[in-house]
């Protein structure tokens, strides 16, 4: 299904009707509105004015839309923060941020929880069983312009009790942290201080739990919101929508408590500025966006929660906010689109259905012109909307990927905290892995530490510093070929690295130790032989010594670069994508697992019995399907910036 | 006339004598004095100590030299700022800086105001009337250091009453603004904040109007300085000296205050720092100065107020601020020097007499070294002198050139403001069109949008992203070829999108819609074709779309790039040099004006019957003369650094 | 002999037998202890747990190890801070630095002060005559972190009574600063201010006070200690560790004070971080470090104090502070070691004996492992245990190098503070000096300026800016060839430029004058002749004039680049290392030197009648050692990374 987002607050109300009369055309089922919209629904402490709301609403559901509602706590206005500054958040060097822009609150403010709390519940009441709300989204984009981490006075107590609950006493703190470093000994939990503006670094195991302790405040608030919903608004959805190659915040505990896992889909901004990519790859999908970016966050979402997940903002023309802000070529809209529903997304919904003339995103295209002509974006959005009615119920098929994927987000902050070389970059490396197995034609279905893994052929961990028991235990017992990345098992979940050395707990699956490691500048090259071949190799090496497991790759000089161990394989280096893509293809295709090396523009994704294929190049490339295949959209050649779906044999 | 820039403060008193005399040897007419020696007129509060001041007049006077006395408050000293710290600014982060430079004020201090009052009145009463006063410079080089927009609590109500005094009413600026979004809306104007600190960019309106709001602060600040003159020293010239490639406010109100614009010429370092420019171009114009480094504030100066204009400094060897800071190449500060007048400067005064040794222009050469020895700045300032007896009143000619550019503050603002891709720079682009223009030969006026165009054949306008009905009428009605260049009329004055999309009003000079915009990395190319010649493009791109302007030139794909009606050209594109160069010169010619593609290092000017040709680069060239030209420095073969003039048949 | 630092407060009382067994099985002879222990030694206030301590150091005495004993100041503990914060520093920007790292004091900070006095004299009460203890180390690694420059409210009395101290009338501070310009006149000390947050540059000569006052107070810091410790431990030497490439102070004060002078070699890490290198001499060099950084410092501690010097530091594998942090190459650890011991160290104290698996430094290798294990770079040091039974008294011998380099701590400030080129660095030009003369195969004596330099055949001061009488009266009483770079004698004392312009007083040694200077971009090349040859030149130039002194090489142009006089050669431009090789292979060899142009790999040290040869390269190289001769380590071919000595004949 298809949705868009609209801002009625932005436009006279006189033309309500003929947009929802149009969006209705275009074959749009959800509007999402409101999430931004306080000033204009509170406009003095408790002088509520709904009226503008309920007309909204009304027109919207007169047109047969049905209405995804947004809480606007990601924007408290003006006269709020006069008369409670203390709600505004402080950065790293402890600098009050203003208002003047959004997200401007501290998630550990007691007063912005109050606050919260009084919005919410009087649009809940409002709302909540309204006929046309279909659902709820909980605020926006949470952790967007680094959010999550705030430095002001009043975090301090809520970090404090944080500290408490989890150590109890703070003699176990200092043994966890290890203070007897530096003099670094605590006499009592109202002594640790935020870990910001230190001589030079601070203690890692301060900085990991600031970073968990931020990251739990966001579900825990997130949960305020959900709580008041759930007893307001009976048999609505609730929804988040996350934002792209965000990281701040552990996503799985916040999706955990939502219905509909969404995110914001960006691909020629997130490919702009949010992955270490090289610059001919930002040349090269300038206007196409990378064709890994938008599917690598499909399969998270689709892992994150529930399973039921919705592009909730999909980009429909040039944007504002990255470096350069290149239109998408033609096609591309409708490409990114349908790619969502080939990985399982009920909806994709447009942001936005105008582009507004004024501030601060004015330049950020809608599906119309700010003249209302409908832009290059809405005709495309059209087209599919037409499309998808020759697919019925099979867009809501499910199938289990062949291959799993572990993304860890204390995987990321490990990587922050303490990088070891510089730029070293666990999203990167993450989306490497991804990568390979797309190229290979494979689909990934991408999971938290600790999920189940039975079913799958091959589960990749492109690294997992910190891991517990049930996490060791899911990968033991999942039967699965296994690649542990550099780094897995290096440290215990207090930052400290684990008694008989790396990697830990996970020696349960390749019996080895990792007796040193060192990072090398990108000139310094070393050699990787594998299955009698040579790979380039730098940045990061390991030395794996092993009674039991078995040295399957080497380095220049002889040593262990691969410890297998029982088709496990711990990889001590940081792999390049020439050797993963074929070390993968071997494991994938010992495991009887079908792939196919497909044009560097060109992927595949199954849902149900269709195969769809994507060509996000400029070039026309023939579709990998078997001859005769019985397409329902495209056909043999696919055009470039355009699809091909058959049925699967 | 030549000038010399001069503190006798920083001297023995007994070498004043013979520094007069020697500067009147030198055939110098002007000096400038006083303009940091608050300290010494006023060691402390109301204790005023004018002794020195009247000897070093008196001293200069008896010699035959002019003084332009220079208001001392761009150096309030010390015991001033720690009896009233109120006056000093802070910046974007909110720090307060500190005594310890210069220009170390807020132009929103109200106590400020007191001071600069009460100084200016001691020092207007005391040397209003003298004789050898022949005018003022007020402050000095107003926004160096990035000293215009300051970020302390008392700019705030100077802030909102300018608001206040613009909108009128709360409602008028949320509708400006376009508060709707993201909940911005005010209750009132005393809610308005400093647009710094915020979480992420602040409202484009907001930041512009705070851009207008310091701008006009540092004009009204200078009528203060003004109004005192006026008063207590009738007949004496009012001067300000402007700094290259400054435009954090808005020059021409300022100028149009006073009586002569002075600039302060120092093309080494501006070549060095103050323009974007290839790494090539920087290396072969670093001991030269790019040749349209000066000439642009030259002409820009002429064209800012009443058309009299002075180089107020002249670079007069190596200085001490640029990243490097090379010596000129033998012959440069002659040649430097003849360009000024060739432009109609009425005096070219160097910076400084002699180099002092201590504080921090101590590595900053004058016309003599510190140790009292004429340097080469001073041998080629005497040659000049010499030289200038044989021109008489020549000088003093004037000519209105063929071709106009329109230079905009805003529009640097804009840019600034609202980049759309990364490094989009208005200055680089408008010295791209002025560079053009003289490689062909044309002298160019440049003046500010809303001046009379009559009279120009061709008229420039590099970007003119808000136009006002004045400036649209007087392109209207100039009757000139007229080329526009990208994101011309791309918003209203309140940094809206117009209505009926872009250029907006402009619309009644080219009649054709901007339907979408695209920046782009430098990598991704595309080509232009006009002309039925093809030139590399990038960087920015608009949808051109008309009913009755004709497609003159297009994208690879064939779409519109520039739109022409009646000999009004609109470039939907960022123009590289090359084509640029073509463009101009073939509508140049099509209006019948004589073109010269000159060599690379040669620029021409026309004063009166006057040709000026100047020589920038290391290899003698032939002078683009008649043969038998009438030449009255130089003749047909230009040396390296050198220039040639001869009478215009 | 052998040392080693240990952390008893680290690991549990039970294995600290055993520990000290190894240690000294290994051949250790130094136990450094206890310089980071403060909340171990008294947890709270005046509530001192000295049992632990007394314990380890009697564990440590009964295996025969003497005892460093470190006062813990550069880690005042939590309780400490809260009770006193205004012992924190604050940094350039005002921004108050907090607990959680090391180093979060203020050297000016009077509470400081009573607080280290506190403990600095309980620990000398209750160690000062322990037989175990044989010395003191003193803080840990002054100017660590960029601590030496706070600026804190607090530093501002201490500040001004230095200024006082030193200029004893306001008047006379007014003219040494030359706060005539810019209108800076003092009315008294109690009106200077700190030099940072002003708007544009401070005054130089108030910049380079700072920095002296700055250093002057960690010497008198360091004195405060040593007054204590002389006091209540007499007999026991003190030691400082100071850092490579550590700048902020003046080393030579504070060495002066003590008996030992210790550094911390890392070599890796010094080699990725703290000098400018091309990027190839970073992948080269990157495991086994750059061949003339450790020796640098070696030179520069034995010239530093009493001659006496340890290295108390030793990299014994990768570290963890680098960008990247390779692992050394086999053997280098021990090759580290020799050249230590080569260049007359009496003691190399590996840091640290068992790599700490928690806190910030958990990545940083010791000689044992986290799991207690024996690390490579621990073999390495038994092997070097082993070998130094061979040598017997033979180590301890002295012999006065041919070729002294002057290295001057205020030369770094006042390139730092006025480069007058963007990246002009005094260290790289010095380092270059030093890399010219071992290239050639000259043992090099580093000293201070003013040391006596009686019998050394070449003097080369890379630069002297700042030159009182005494150096030059050593420089000119020498008897030896002299080589004085640029910027020498180009300013005074109190920052300004010397009457009779630079190079001042050096003018006794070459009758000279600068008449001018110029920095040019890298891209700007001249060309150097000299003997014949041309070399190319570049980023700074210096026109040389004289009446007297020879001008023995040339700029392209002609114009004089070395001036020449009775064996004294200034040189005015920035010299490149195969001009300036040859010019001191030329001068050394006119002096009756012999030299040796050693492969880029290879060095050489002599030790009273050794001779030492280090292969820092990755293969073997034959050693330049006459035939038959006599080895004592290794032979005629030195494998990649090792060494060989023999007897010099």
């Amino acid at each position: 299904m298809l949705g868009v987002c609209y801002y009625p607050e932005h436009w006279p109300e006189k033309v309500w009707t003929e947009d929802a009369a149009a969006m209705a055309a275009l074959g749009i089922t959800y509007v999402r509105i409101g999430e931004f919209a306080w000033s204009q629904m509170e406009p003095r402490r408790d002088a509520f004015d709904w009226g503008w709301l309920d007309r909204a609403i009304d027109t919207l559901a007169a047109a047969g839309l049905k209405v995804v509602l947004g809480t606007p706590t990601a924007t408290p206005p003006k006269w709020l923060i006069n008369e409670r500054p203390e709600i505004l958040p402080a950065d790293e060097r402890g600098r009050v941020l203003r208002f003047g822009a959004r997200r401007h609150y501290c998630f550990s403010s007691p007063a912005w929880w109050e606050e919260t709390q009084r919005i919410v519940e009087a649009m809940g009441s409002r709302y909540g069983e309204h006929p046309a709300v279909a659902g709820w989204q909980i605020d926006n984009e949470y952790g967007c312009h680094n959010t999550v981490l705030s430095y002001v006075p009043h975090c301090l107590p809520a970090f404090r009790n944080w500290l408490h609950k989890r150590y109890q006493t703070i003699e176990s703190l200092n043994e966890a942290w290890g203070t007897a470093f530096w003099s670094q000994t605590y006499g009592g939990f109202h002594e640790v201080d935020l870990p910001n503006l230190t001589v030079t670094e601070a203690n890692p195991s301060h900085l990991m739990d600031y970073r968990r302790f931020a990251s739990d405040q966001v579900a825990v608030y997130n949960r305020l919101q959900v709580d008041i919903l759930r007893r307001l608004s009976p048999g609505r959805f609730l929804a988040h929508n996350f934002m792209g190659f965000f990281t701040e915040f552990d996503h799985y505990p916040v999706a955990r408590d939502i219905d509909v896992v969404s995110w914001d889909s960006y691909p020629l901004g997130h490919t702009d500025q949010r992955l270490p990519m090289p610059a001919e790859d930002k040349t090269r999908w300038a206007r196409s966006g990378h064709p890994d970016v938008a599917a690598f966050h499909h399969d998270l979402c689709r892992g994150m929660g529930s399973g039921r997940w919705w592009v909730m903002e999909q980009q429909p023309g040039p944007v504002n906010w990255a470096d350069f802000n290149p239109a998408p070529a033609k096609g591309m809209v409708r490409l990114w689109t349908w790619e969502a529903f080939a990985h399982g997304a009920e909806v994709v919904s447009y942001f936005r259905w105008r582009q507004a003339p004024f501030a601060q995103e004015q330049m950020h295209a809608g599906l119309n012109r700010p003249d209302g002509v409908l832009d290059q974006g809405g005709e495309e959005a059209t087209q599919v909307g037409r499309e998808m009615t020759a697919f019925g119920e099979a867009l809501g098929a499910r199938r289990q990927a062949p291959a799993a994927l572990i993304f860890d987000y204390e995987a990321v902050w490990t990587f922050q905290i303490q990088p070891q070389g510089l730029g070293f970059n666990y999203k990167a490396l993450a989306h490497r892995f991804y990568r390979c197995l797309r190229r290979l034609g494979l689909d990934v279905d991408i999971l938290p530490p600790g999920a189940p893994l039975d079913g799958y052929a091959l589960v990749v961990a492109p690294s997992l510093p910190m891991i517990d028991g049930a996490a060791v235990a899911a990968l033991e017992s999942s039967g699965a070929t296994i690649v542990l990345g550099p780094r897995s098992g290096a440290k215990t979940k207090t930052f400290q690295i684990p008694e008989g050395l790396p990697p830990g707990a996970l020696r349960a699956l390749v019996d080895l130790q990792v007796t040193r490691v060192e990072s090398l500048p990108p000139s310094v090259q070393d050699q990787l032989t594998w299955a009698n071949k040579t790979y380039p190799v730098g940045l990061w090496r390991e030395r794996l010594e092993s009674d039991s497991a078995e040295s399957t790759a080497t380095f220049q000089d002889g040593e262990a670069a691969i410890m297998t161990q029982d088709d496990r394989h711990y990889l001590g280096f940081w792999p390049e994508e020439a050797f993963l893509t074929d070390f993968i293809a071997a494991l994938a295709e010992a495991r009887g697992l079908t792939i196919q090396r497909l044009d560097e523009a060109l992927r595949l994704r199954r849902l149900g019995d269709l195969t769809f294929a994507f060509n996000y190049g400029d070039r026309s490339l023939p579709a990998p399907a078997p001859e005769g295949a019985d397409y329902l959209l495209g056909g043999p050649e696919i055009p470039a910036h355009d699809l091909a779906v058959w049925k699967t044999q």
